[in-house]
């Protein structure tokens, strides 16, 4: 049996019904944000004026924006910890060496 | 004066003359992955006999779910950070002290 769930999302002003497995309070959130990122556009001077058409992409445009943002935050933090994880190794190291050295001495 | 460039950009099969600050190649990146995403939801059996604001929702969603990865996978990796750097730091505290004992042996 599929686990799916069904709940009521309003995106754009207007509602849908949604079936997933994905969790129901999830896709409350992502609506949410659908929704701030539609009314930011919508309050643009001009914006409503544009064919339907256009919106939509403006809208697509501006969610993928935030996607490749996150992408290349995450991805930078991705090769600090590399480097992290590499100095906190090192230092390790260092500190185990050390302590052979005294014990000889 | 502003820093407008302008690139063509196809989105969903439709051409779009897009201006921005945005560096041209990205504006291209953005576009190649929406299409991506679009092409994925587009083979899937029914999607298209599903009405253009259907669609467009769809497309939305998929898009929004792609950020609010990215952006977990980014804060995930932040605590990571936080922890390393406190690692990385006692170890070095630990270091130096154990210098400041064997000095004075």
């Amino acid at each position: 049996m599929v686990n799916q769930k069904y709940v009521e999302v309003t995106i754009g002003g207007k509602i849908y019904e949604l079936g997933g497995p994905e969790n129901p309070e999830y896709l409350q959130r992502v609506a949410t944000y659908i929704n701030s990122r539609i009314g930011e556009l919508r309050s643009k001077s001009g914006f409503l004026r544009q064919s339907a058409e256009y919106q939509n992409v403006m809208i697509q445009l501006n969610l993928a924006d935030d996607y490749f943002r996150e992408k290349q935050r995450a991805d930078q933090l991705e090769e600090r910890v590399e480097r992290l994880e590499k100095e906190a190794y090192d230092l390790k190291h260092q500190l185990v060496s050390n302590q052979i050295k005294n014990d000889k001495v």
